[in-house]
């Protein structure tokens, strides 16, 4: 009897450490990166809204691209910084094959003067955004 | 008759409208802004500590700051973004007044080698990240 009462908060306690675990290892699994991009200044216009329709496409479709702000910076606008988050390495991989990423990369290579791509370690992930496309 | 058949959803597009353009408007305010900063390399692990508690802080305890996220660069842990989005020039100046970023400011004064702060103008804010301090 005793035994029985107490197997409900048991099985509890132990289906809530399997959530803790699997969130954890979800986080653990996380790829966050920033691309660094030179514009040219002719096609502004026309580079941030291939920028803005593929990051709004990939955060919509894939279900592993799970953040991609994309910036300029006000006093040089030819100045871009994408800042990237991955539910995992193939998420990413499975990113770069997509056919809105190749539609994307092949609107904008006349457009790109230079592009660094830099892999990063998390130190703090702190968001309450709305979900949004846009 | 056919003018009270009409109210009720007159009345939800009304209501949609208004919603559309407070969204709009809200997004208008954000203000997008990005921070460089370089860190003596002796003193790597206490920084990102103390960068930590305080991105986790500020967007736990400050209804205006929406997303702090910080990372550092594999190949050059020295080198590290805060990628910030306050809800609005107000929440922003609110921020710098709070006692944890002085505090963050106070204990750090002596591991940051420089610091750049940029503005910024979004392109894209696409994100379903889950909501977190952490």
């Amino acid at each position: 009897m005793k035994n029985k009462k107490l197997f409900k908060p048991l099985l509890i306690m132990v289906v809530m450490m399997g959530f803790c675990i699997h969130t954890r290892a979800q986080q653990n699994k996380l790829v966050v990166r920033m691309a660094r991009l030179v514009i040219d200044s002719a096609q502004l216009d026309a580079y941030r809204a291939a920028l803005q329709e593929h990051a709004e496409t990939a955060v919509r479709v894939e279900p592993g691209v799970l953040n991609l702000y994309a910036v300029y910076e006000k006093n040089d606008p030819t100045q871009v910084t994408v800042f990237e988050i991955y539910a995992s390495e193939e998420a990413y991989k499975s990113h770069l094959r997509s056919a809105h990423f190749i539609k994307y990369k092949t609107a904008t290579r006349q457009m790109v003067k230079s592009l660094e791509l830099i892999e990063t370690v998390p130190i703090a992930l702190a968001t309450k955004m709305p979900h949004s496309n846009g």
